[in-house]
């Protein structure tokens, strides 16, 4: 029944919800709203959903923190699926406001430096004020708390609003990466195109440690897609690595790349390999495909029976 | 005249203040609250004050990304100094107040996840919601939008509230760094426990290129002591680098390290060489130390005048 | 039958028969001198005999090429055991013969670089002339074409000479490595101190080869005892690569850098693994250990369940 | 006067005069033949020869030792030239000698590997065995002492000799590199394809160190030419290493590559920058040519001036 329910990071009106909509089974799903990245991840946990759609990364902001801790420490969850989706803001308003007349906006923190170009051009004086989410500022313009909010333009009808300006990005190609994310179980099958998360905590402090994260992936020959690092809570200096790899966990140059890691990481906490969104396919070097380890494997056999 | 000057991310009262004021000029200087981390710092681009402090990372929430992002973008500013300050929360509330009436909490929002587990066992039904900035929840409390306020505990007489629980800090160790940014300038002279900072864009997106920018760095023996992804705006998958490392730019394996860098990067941009706040001293590799780079620079030297 | 025999590289009287009989089993084998190196290991390729011992490496002349070329090309051969003999020189001359009478001298041009010292300081006026084995050299003295050969002291009785002076050794610590070898055959069990040799072809002229080729066993912890390059006779500027490591074909460090080798390298040849003739057990570096790789082992295959 | 004098590797009629005359100053020089190669360095060590010309690798037989322990040791050489000599054998008889009377057959142990196989199929029962030099086995051929000789073609005039097959050469390809050295000067004038020679030791036996030492080179995206383990003569097990790399020590990449060397080497001899016989022009990296090393210290003065 919960296996019937997915979460994800509301209100409704946000681009999560837009994000989720784009998946097929979203449309035999009951879709959740709710306030918090760790209430959305905590819902899969419990057992009250069968899966979660949160942010994990924007292309201005960075990586959405809240996700990446929350994936990274609690119960373990697991990745199946991204989604990636370009993102353009409309400033809402009560009907019939102007543009002279916005001197108050609101808008999720992530928001604001999205639209910080496009505010001082063209609202100066306008006084910013983050509220808890994209939909929940429209929310706030709806009660008069303020005049404008920036959020989807598919928000708009939901809290009566209309949208006086759309197509709002400072940066070109601003897009938002989502994940859906459930308990742990098999991973998706390799699609050819896939990405493997992990997280890894680097044991003593010694300086040379993060070029030996790295080199575990080169020598194998696994291209990183993202790292990020994160601190661990133990003060200033302490830092965990969030990292996506190209490939998944049934090949062989990644499955021996993360078997490394776990070896000479104290702590790995391996986040599921999933297809990618842009469908990219890896540039596989000389060596490092599944039948290159398979053949040197044969002769690894061989050179141990003496028939090297 | 706005030498005299230092802005810092305000309003009074928050811990950025707190920072501030350690240091020894700051008793000098007329020091300015303003809204922002990009107001802050424009006071310092446009010559209204002579120096600005801001967060640049927390041990609990990571980077500062309004930060790191204003110093690696616009017209350049410079690193002189850093502050650590171990954070510690007070619940300030209104006079009065007991810990059972409190059902509105707010703060600024990195201040939640510091404050997560504690609301959780302390004040499991409390609704939170995000304010501009700590001293801002606390302004809220006084003006009676919320029932408790997370901020430094004194922050509590500024806005007319009381400390209700004090010492609240869900991890061991919890600290900001703060860093003092002025127009671009010499850096101040090596103390022998210095840090470095710069911020780095990889050129095209050819896999290995984050391992050889931190071989440029483990080549010359310099460690790193902070390394952050930060997007560069152009897309999902597209990163720059904001690197910490051991040593000031004057000793001969940073200076190398960085050129080096400067060489394989289309862009670099230097934020500065200032004391730690540590004060901890770096381990030099052997073969790392300036009069090693005189040796071996004297050697080249009678090898290129053949009496090597 | 030929099993019971092991050929070495004569003739009888060179340190390579001595290095053979500190091996227990030449007590019960027939021990067959031959002219040559190649002679020497065809002898077992072709059934002749079970085992060969040759000289592979000597601390002052370093390589010893005929056997490093012989072993890399042909019919494969592999390493079984290691002898590692303290080499000192003996001055053998007819009986009767004063220092002052020795005009002309005689060894192998391996001995030469090993008593050029002691040449030039005791008989500057010698005239040298290289003689095919250190042996064969005793047998000119003996015939009378020289006046002194320079060889192993237990050479003088088979010919009918005596040692003039003994213990001729410029360099202290002056030892030849011999090599046990055979026909391919399932390794000698690990010991615990053992070492692994192979040879590898690097495939184009890429310049990071060599280093790629290091870093293959690098990253798994395994360190290197021996590397040599040699022609590949394909000219000048095309080499392989002779490599002693630390550690056994079992040893799941070794094994994992064998196929990470074979993969990368157009052509490799596994020449053994075989207890070190000193007894050195390596310093594994921890994240390396065999208990370590199953744990890890253990860990993907959770992972690939979803139980990670 | 002695440095209108060149010694050089003989006697006459060895590959190595060929070599030497191939250089259009030997033309004005006398050529002295000596009998070791210590002896032709030693003539210029001690003045009274302006340079000498030796062998110091063969495509074949691969790194000359003599040559190879006796510039790394010593008083310091230069190397201010190379030549490439495609090496093919004849075998010289006395006039009248027929194949079939071939029974014993001499030559430089250098050039045994060379002609092994001509020998197997066209004399499989002649006897090998070593000379001096090949030019002295043609002596030894005049004087009756063996049946044929393998040399040059070019020395058979001279010991009144034959050449009764010639184009003699396992190996397609087959070439010796030789060096012209003198006493250390200024390195001649980069040509923009030129080699830079030099000799490493390792200090301590730690396991990454020959990987540390690559590492100083590929960082700076110079390219090794050709890397020789040498015996320190000090025991089984410690090396030193010969290093051609591409490029002029006056280039700037090769130089701090070289500085980053010394500093982490105990000893390094630096033999000398000097053009390539095969006139290859490296292909040099992005990001390490002259320009861009000047570019990035400029780049490093106005940081360190503040003007970054």
């Amino acid at each position: 029944m919960s296996a019937s329910r997915y979460t994800y990071l509301g209100p409704e009106g946000t681009f999560t919800e837009a994000a989720l909509r784009t998946l097929p089974e979203a449309a035999t799903r009951e879709l959740v709203p709710m306030v918090s990245v760790p209430a959305v991840l905590d819902a899969v946990r419990n057992g009250e959903a069968g899966g979660a759609l949160v942010p994990i990364e924007n292309s201005v902001e960075g990586g959405v923190t809240a996700t990446l801790d929350e994936l990274a420490t609690g119960a373990p969850l697991m990745i199946y699926r991204e989604v990636l989706l370009p993102i353009a803001f409309a400033l809402l308003v009560r009907p019939g406001t102007r543009l002279k007349d916005v001197k108050t906006v609101t808008g999720h923190p992530v928001a604001q430096p999205q639209v910080r170009k496009w505010l001082r051009a063209q609202l100066p004086d306008a006084l910013w004020e983050s509220s808890a989410s994209n939909a929940d500022g429209a929310r706030l313009v709806q009660e008069g708390r303020f005049d404008g909010a920036f959020a989807g333009e598919f928000a708009a009808s939901t809290y009566g609003l209309e949208p006086l300006v759309t197509e709002i990005h400072d940066a070109k190609n601003a897009a938002t990466r989502f994940v859906l994310v459930g308990r742990p179980a098999r991973p998706a099958a390799p699609t050819g195109a896939d990405k493997t998360s992990a997280v890894f905590w680097l044991g003593d402090d010694h300086p040379g440690a993060l070029l030996e994260l790295l080199q575990e992936y080169a020598v194998r020959g696994v291209n990183l897609v993202r790292i990020e690092s994160r601190p661990t809570g133990e003060g200033i200096g302490r830092y965990c690595f969030s990292v996506d790899c190209e490939g998944h966990i049934t090949d062989r140059r990644v499955s021996e790349a993360l078997m490394g890691l776990k070896r000479i990481c104290p702590q790995v906490r391996f986040l599921g390999s999933y297809p990618r969104a842009d469908e990219v396919r890896p540039q596989v070097r000389p060596g490092t495909t599944d039948s290159e380890f398979t053949d040197a494997a044969d002769w690894l056999g061989r050179a141990l029976d003496g028939r090297g």
